[in-house]
């Protein structure tokens, strides 16, 4: 291709998201002002066209698994990418979920009369236009359109190239729901090509677009983060700790170490580094070394640890700073909560930290002062999930400080404006 | 100065601004673990400081008064520049108000019980590093200083090079109040370098600064907008609206839409467009026009609008894009609350926007559907601040969408993280 060519092409994309970013515009201004029970049709009405698509969406699916195949796709690829009958029920069933729960926007809180007479409260609205930038699986474009229709914005939702004729054919059902429902269909729009230039392009037109949520590995996500122009709500490493305190019950502490290490390996909520105060090292160690040896764990431990246990693989600087995703677990001794504290402090990824104790002031210690967007007593670190803190649904989850941290649902992708009601009142 | 000298003294600022950004990082660690008592015993350690340093603030204020004489500063500049007893006692009184606001910080909302067993809350925490950029007022060094202290984060302060002389003698009062309190002096810093460079890494620095809250004129917020690689909450333009609705109370709309444009002039939440509905223009307007009159305040009117009062100008397109801060006022005459959303959706800068109606319906919509940071019914835009909305304080207003909208105080310079209490519970 030469260079003419690949600038025109480049210019087409161009013009191309520019009109989906006013088209959402547009939609945003209009779905805001769209109440509870039309948007909830419109989440039926689309799991409707869903369910009687599913053979147009299954052939799609099959023509990007076969070219996956072709392409060298690798089977945990491929099974990401596949929809089946029971995923597309999954489907369906989100969305009637999502129909099902409470509508954030309108919600005002903390109205409150003032000196001045105004009264004076803050109202739950819409973010706006929200775009999302996922990968291999084509289901996170209907879990993505449900949460932004139910929250009150529009999105524009750009998921992977293998995945293209996929979303192409979700993309329709979508469109056909909002049709029906009578919503604006521009409401939720994938992006129909898979040209590169198309995410560049959609996470620099802050006068189109009001936030992106990437999804997806950890070089596409700081690549966007890096360019981006656009506010980003993003979740990075998950590097997640569990501190066994001197003075916590010994059988909770097993079940919770070994269930935040071994429930599932590839979740960003699972822990990676257990951290074991030295007065109880020689205690519980062994025993979750046969807990972890069971589960056929590889244990990697700094030098206090393997001279309790001897068949440990010793842990070096890099595995403090590793987010596994695998059956191995970097275990440390250390000398109490400052000492656990400021361990965490260095390496954590500030997703979720967990204590084991029994020690009222530790605990309190410990939540008052781990900075991680969640902090836990006595739990594992696998409850750091929208559904187990009863959100409903969850788009992702959190690592930024800024407006949400943590597991982000419907309110998350909300914001508040205040309102003011007044008799006449005017600034003496 | 050749290339290479400006390349040596870039080099150097870069180096400079790290080591203020490590400082920085280090101090919010422990600032945000420091207990309210004593960072309010930092603030009146610095308000003591300051009463003593009163010769010193005002001689430092004095170079850089005659400094800016020199070069040529208006006098509205050199009156923003100056540091009178006056001045200088409201700071006192400030840090002492700050002082006195209670903590948002540690405050749990929404404690509840799941069905897993675990109790969820929300626990409010500090930002983390805050870097300022203001200009010519060097109150600004208190105020920022002072939230940035009360709500458990470490600032990075640079004010206008105008007023470098005068920072440095705050900053000075600041250290030594920190100090007295036993409070890490690396918690509030003034960047003491009037290179432009500094800005540059100050937003580009993300490992150390976590937002950035820029002050000043649109040029210099829109820059740093576009260059930050941190995020920013900034307040652009305040092109504010009030629309009388033909239901409106007369004398109530008079009041309100006088009150709105003429009780100060050069401030963000004064009205710059009136919007009034075509059925009660006639009865309206002519009274408003001779209290505009009055007040000296020059209209620029659309032709219906100037076919009841002769005397206006003309508006153009320019006119509904312009925020004057001066007294002039753009007035349309709109048919129905339609036609008036339709035009504030399309001007309006989304920070504050009015209506004054005694229709309930109207109300309802009015509050539900415009976009703006602050919607008001029946009172005066004028009431967008954060004093008279009682958050005691205020570091600015936001015309962002996310993480924080309108008047910012204390609460928008903290975040929100999950805290779970169990008894041992794990997933299943």
């Amino acid at each position: 291709m030469n260079a003419e060519t690949t600038a025109t092409l480049i210019d087409n994309v161009d013009t191309y998201m520019t009109q989906l970013g006013q088209a959402a515009r547009a939609a945003a201004t209009t779905l805001r002002r769209t109440d509870t029970r039309t948007k909830n049709a419109a989440l039926q009405a689309i799991a409707r066209q869903l369910d009687a698509a599913r053979s147009e969406v299954k052939l799609a699916n099959q023509h990007d698994l076969e070219r996956g195949r072709a392409n060298g796709l690798d089977d945990a690829m491929l099974d990401r990418l596949a929809l089946t009958d029971v995923r597309i029920d999954a489907m369906i069933a989100g969305l009637h979920q999502v129909a099902a729960l409470p509508d954030p926007v309108g919600e005002i809180d903390g109205l409150k009369s003032l000196p001045s007479g105004i009264q004076l409260g803050h109202m739950r609205v819409p973010l706006g236009v929200i775009g999302i930038i996922y990968e291999s699986r084509p289901n996170v474009t209907m879990e993505a359109a449900s949460l932004c229709l139910k929250s009150g914005n529009a999105c524009i939702l750009r998921g992977g190239s293998e995945a293209s004729e996929s979303n192409a054919a979700l993309a329709s059902c979508i469109t056909r729901g909002l049709s029906e429902a009578g919503v604006d269909v521009t409401a939720a729009q994938v992006v129909a090509t898979t040209d590169r230039a198309a995410v560049g392009r959609l996470i620099t037109m802050p006068e189109y677009v009001d936030v992106i949520i990437p999804r997806g590995g950890k070089s596409l996500i700081e690549r966007i983060s890096s360019e981006a122009r656009v506010p980003v709500i993003k979740h990075l490493d998950g590097i997640c700790h569990v501190y066994i305190d001197a003075s916590a019950d010994l059988d909770m502490a097993e079940a919770i170490a070994v269930n935040a290490k071994t429930h599932r390996y590839g979740v960003c909520n699972a822990m990676e580094t257990l951290l074991v105060d030295a007065s109880i090292a020689e205690r519980i160690l062994p025993r979750l070394a046969a807990a972890y040896a069971g589960h056929g764990v590889e244990m990697r431990g700094c030098e206090r640890a393997r001279a309790v246990v001897a068949n440990m693989l010793p842990a070096s600087e890099e595995d403090w700073q590793t987010e596994y995703l695998a059956p191995i677990l970097a275990i440390r001794v250390v000398d109490g909560i400052d000492d656990a504290m400021a361990h965490i402090d260095r390496y954590s990824s500030r997703h979720t930290d967990a204590i084991v104790t029994n020690d009222y002031r530790l605990a309190r210690r410990f939540v008052a002062e781990v900075d991680s967007s969640s902090v836990m007593v006595n739990a594992s670190t696998r409850f750091a999930d929208g559904f187990e803190y009863g959100l409903g649904a969850e788009i992702g989850i959190s690592t930024d400080r800024l407006h949400v941290r943590g597991p982000v649902g419907l309110e998350g992708l909300t914001t508040r404006k205040y309102v003011v009601f007044g008799e006449g009142q005017i600034r003496q």
